[in-house]
Order: structure tokens, then C-alpha cells, then sequence
């Protein structure tokens, strides 16, 4: 017998985040417990608005998810088997939080973090990159103080202001710099913008135009000095081979693409068409940050901060150490309530 | 410490093999033994001659692996990474001998079947088919009739008398059956063969043209009444995407790709594409039909019978219950050394 219970949990930004698309200060997520043969294993869904995604729409989804799971003909065992079975389309952030549950409820079975059922080794993790939002010159540059642990930072662009945020961030320190545009570029800014971003030592830019644009962004990939990744422009691995020429890279978020093994799926593809992999988030906890945290030694780069940029996390898991995440080894996804936990910190 | 002991052994086929490339009585493998931690990983090497590697070669090559793996910067538990790291390029049936070995490690060490590990459901096995090799009619017929258990069956072409073959085995049988040309058919030959082979009912083909043909293959595929399946056109995961047009489905063996990691990805790689995934073997032993097992819930057509095809299996491993391989619940690949082992039988 597979049970759930399920909380919805709003996460509170220690800064405004700014994007192309608008900003906010908080950000609701649902978190999910799985109980099966007297274990538990815990999931986060993140909803994405711009998706038709928010708390309601994930808690009922993780709730028809879990009803086929308790079929008999279903086995919560084969955690990769049921999760595809399982899955309510159109929902990725639930479907990431069922599928995350299941793994950590696989790796407690098995007395082992889950890495180890993949085979993983944990000290090849990448650098992550801390993320700078949109704001005025002097909080861009009070933010870059405080991720000094940071050896590479990402800002977010997509208005106006741009040359003058990275002229911020440039006049406070000289570390690499990748470049998220959120869509918010015309194929003239990303043509402007990508000559001084090449050269102020920029080192990729994510998503320079709108998702639907793929055949501009080709075009802007041959003459682009600087590589471009794709973000919005892609979510599961079937989408992977019709963007391979637009791109040079992917951003895999787990709650994009409905889970871990989707996202395992996406490595494949990504590296089968010579792609570059980046692993990111969203506003999430500590919770979804390690699911994310334990495939990273498998992509080149790692954007998994959201957790550092709220103020009341209810878990503690990965921890950063000297810029990289440190993945916890407590069996499944190694994770635990914070002190504060859901109360209010 | 990790340590190698490897040995061959020749397996001695119970009908002389036939394909559209020759004729053979035996097949020397090479066994490779792993041991860690004070467990034991096994593996199993089919090297294939027309890709340069017998056995001596593989033995050179697992050695060769085994000192990178011992090296202190190398964790063999995280099999995935180390696998990588060890493989010693284009003696992929060496690659998978010590892939193989170290997910079964791995499975031993925390006490559960491979499959687990994945989280697969050992349930969702697809029927495998039984090879019939290239003979005359009445071994032919025999064939069949031994086969009777199997509810698909693989009939090798690639010469002359194919029609009459099909025949033969129509005159049996109306089972399901799937042909494997091995390269052994021009344009025009495949052109003509394929219509009536759609007329007496096969339901695919594997491989129909030589394997740098691929232009050709494309062409054919657009006419071709029957799905296209690759095997000696793909090897790897890195190849699927510039076939995708070409053919319908592929076939995944271990021994090609260079073990149980690789052919993962390749299976992710080829749903990406929307191909068919078959899996196949060579001429092996228990071992690296288990192995290959472990992976089956993922495929749509199974075709390990490398094992039945032998009179000395040296081990047990998966059985054949009503047509579909029965995955063992021992830990790790869960193959033990049959009675006679690798003694004379």
C-alpha cells in the first residue's frame, strides 16, 4: 500500500526576483510525502505559471498520480517503470515530485543515496553558478559581495539596463559570467548584446530569444561569438534533436521535464547530438535542489541555487562547499526537515 | 583493491551458425572476474572478429581497464563513472565485460537485483524471438520445431536460397517471424525480397543493406513495405541520430556498445528519435544474456537467445518461461556458474 500526503508551502525570496517576464517575492511549492512499506519519501513540485501549472493543479495531479500507483498490477518498487506509468501529462512539476519521491524511497530501501543506484561518483560535481536578478546597480552589486563563494556567477537580462547591470557586475569582480535572457531579446539585442557580452568575458547566454523562435535562433547560433543554451526552447528529450542546431547546449530543470529520469533521458540525448548540459531550477527548496544536485556529475554545468535565495527553507540537503555542491550521504536523496521545517521561520 | 582474474572458454554451438558472412562451430569468449570489497562481479566478453578483437585482445583490454580502475581517483562503487573512465576505446566487447562486472558489484553490494537498481518492473518483458540459422530445408524444419516455446521467430538470410528458407519455415509455422539479412542483400535484392517477405508475413528486417549504405538504406526505407532495423549500422549511442531517417528501429547488443551504461543511453537516444529498440546478442553464455536482460523492460523486441544456442554454458542465468526471459532475483546480475562451469560438458 503506496500513501501520500502532500503540503503546499510558500517559499519567501530573501530579494525581489526580477526576470524578463516579471518579478515576485514569494513562490508557492508543493511538497509531497510517499509512504510505502514503512518508509517515506519526499518530493517537491515547483509549478511553472507561464505552463498553466500552480499548487492546486499540482496537488491534484500527484493525487491521480498516486491512485495508479497504489494499482495492484503497479509495483512503486520500479520506480522508473511506475513513474512513466504514473505520470498525468501536462503537469512536469508534479510528475518531478512523484518521480522524486519514488527514488528516495528506492535508495532508503536499498540503504544506499541514490547516486549509488546510478553508479555515480560524488566528487566530480562541477562549480554552480549563483544567480544575479535584475535590480538596480546597487543591489546587483551588494548581491555579487554576497555570493563571493561563488566562482561563477549568472545574470539575469532581458530590458534596457543590461549593459549597464553587467557594467555593475563587471566593476565589482572578474569572475565568469553566464548570460540569462529569458526570451526577452529581439534577434537585433541578442545581435547587439552578444558582441560587448563576448567581450566583457561572458561565457554562454541562455534562451537569447522566445522559445518559439528556433529557426532565428539558428540563425543567430552561426554568427553568435558566444555559445547559446536552450532553456524555455526545451523540455523533454523528444524535443532535443529538432533544437540541436539551434543550440550549443540545454538547461534541464527537473520540474521542466517531469522528473529524474527524464532528465537522465535528456543527458543522453543532449551528449548523443554533441550538446552541452546544464543542470538548473527554479525557486525550490533544499528538497529539489539535491534530487537535481545528484545527477550533476553527469552535465558540465551547474545552475542549482534556488534554494540559496530563499530565506526559510524547510529542508537542509546538498550543501555548498567552495562553490560546488556537496551531496549528502544519508540513504535516497539524503534529505531532512530544516529546523524550522514548514513552521514559519 | 580491485582485482582481475579473467579466463576464455570456448562455447560450442549446438547447430553449425550460418550467416550471410560464414559458418561456425565454436565461439571463444572471454570471463573476466571482479573483485572488491570482498564480492564478486561478473563479466563476460563476446568479441566480435569483424571488428578487429578476440579474445586476446579483450584480454589486453580488461587488464589494461582494471589498472585504471584501481587507480586511488577512481571509485569502482560509482560504476557508471568508472566504467567510463576505464574504457579502453574499440575493444567495446572488453567494455562491456567490465561494465557488466561492475553493475553486478554494485547489485551484490546493496543486496538487490540490477534491475532494481534502475527501477525497472522485471514483469514488462517482451517475448524474445529464436534464431534460426542459414540451412537446408530439413534442419530448417527441425530448427523450428525445437523452437516451439518461442512465440516470434529471427530467420538469418542474406544468399540465394532465402525464399526457399522462409518457405520452409511458412510450411512450420505461421508464428511471427522477423528476418535478419546480416548486410547480405544489394538495393535490388532487398527491393524484391522485401515484398514478398511483407506477403508471407514478417513483421520486420534487420539490417538489409551493408552498413555503410546508409544513403541507400534511407531510400529503401521509403518504400519498404516492413519497418528497417539497424544493427551493424549503429553501434553507439553517438551514431543514433544520424540514422533516425534511415531506419525504423535499432538493435542494441552489449558486446557492440560497449556495455549496459552505453546501452542505456542508447536507448534513451533512440525513443528521442521515436525509433523501435530491439535487443540483441552474439553467441554468449548465460552471463551477458543476463545482463542484457536487466534492460529489457525497457525495449519493444527482445532477441537473447545467444545462450540457448549453445551446448556449455558455463552459467545460469535468466530462464525462458512461455517465451519470455525470467529476470533471476539474486543480487546484482544474479548469474551463477551452471554444474559443469567451465569444465568440459
Amino acid at each position: 500500500m503506496i500513501t501520500l500526503s502532500h503540503q503546499r508551502h510558500e517559499l519567501r525570496l530573501r530579494h525581489t526576483f526580477r526576470l524578463a517576464r516579471g518579478a515576485s517575492d514569494t513562490r508557492t511549492n508543493l511538497f509531497v510525502e510517499l509512504e510505502h512499506e514503512g518508509l517515506v519519501g519526499l518530493g517537491e513540485a515547483a509549478p511553472i505559471e507561464r505552463y498553466g501549472q500552480d499548487w492546486t493543479s499540482a496537488a491534484k495531479a500527484v493525487e491521480e498520480m498516486v491512485a495508479r500507483l497504489a494499482e495492484p498490477t503497479v509495483d512503486p518498487r520500479a520506480f522508473d517503470s511506475a513513474a512513466e506509468l504514473a505520470a498525468v501529462r501536462g503537469q512536469p512539476a508534479a510528475e518531478a515530485a512523484i518521480d522524486m519521491a519514488l527514488r528516495d524511497l528506492a535508495g532508503k530501501r536499498l540503504g544506499a543515496p541514490y547516486y549509488e543506484l546510478l553508479g555515480l561518483d560524488p566528487r566530480s560535481m562541477p562549480v554552480t553558478s549563483f544567480t544575479i536578478g535584475m535590480d538596480t546597480p546597487e543591489v546587483v552589486e551588494a548581491k555579487v559581495r554576497e555570493a563571493a563563494e561563488f566562482a561563477v556567477l549568472k545574470v539575469k537580462m532581458g530590458s534596457d539596463e543590461d549593459r549597464g547591470v553587467l557594467e555593475t557586475v563587471r566593476g565589482v569582480t572578474d569572475r565568469p559570467v553566464r548570460v540569462d535572457a529569458n526570451e526577452g531579446w529581439t534577434f537585433e539585442d541578442a545581435l547587439e548584446r552578444l558582441e560587448w557580452l563576448h567581450e566583457m568575458g561572458v561565457e554562454l547566454v541562455e534562451q537569447p530569444l522566445p522559445a518559439d523562435q528556433l529557426e532565428a535562433t539558428r540563425e543567430l547560433r552561426h554568427i553568435s561569438p558566444l555559445p547559446l543554451f536552450a532553456d524555455e526552447s526545451v523540455h523533454r528529450s523528444a524535443e532535443v534533436p529538432r533544437l540541436a542546431e539551434a543550440f550549443d547546449g540545454i538547461n534541464i530543470k527537473l520540474t521542466k521535464c517531469g522528473g529524474m529520469g527524464e532528465a537522465l533521458r535528456m543527458i543522453s540525448v543532449a551528449r548523443a547530438h554533441g550538446l552541452q548540459i546544464m543542470l538548473g531550477c527554479m525557486i525550490e527548496s533544499s528538497l529539489a535542489v539535491t534530487a537535481a544536485a545528484h545527477l550533476a556529475p553527469l552535465v558540465d554545468h551547474v545552475d542549482l541555487d534556488g534554494n540559496l535565495l530563499i530565506s526559510n527553507d524547510p529542508f537542509v540537503g546538498a550543501a555548498v562547499e567552495e562553490g560546488r555542491l556537496v551531496l549528502p550521504r544519508d540513504p535516497g536523496l539524503g534529505v531532512h526537515r530544516s529546523e524550522t521545517g514548514f513552521g514559519r521561520a
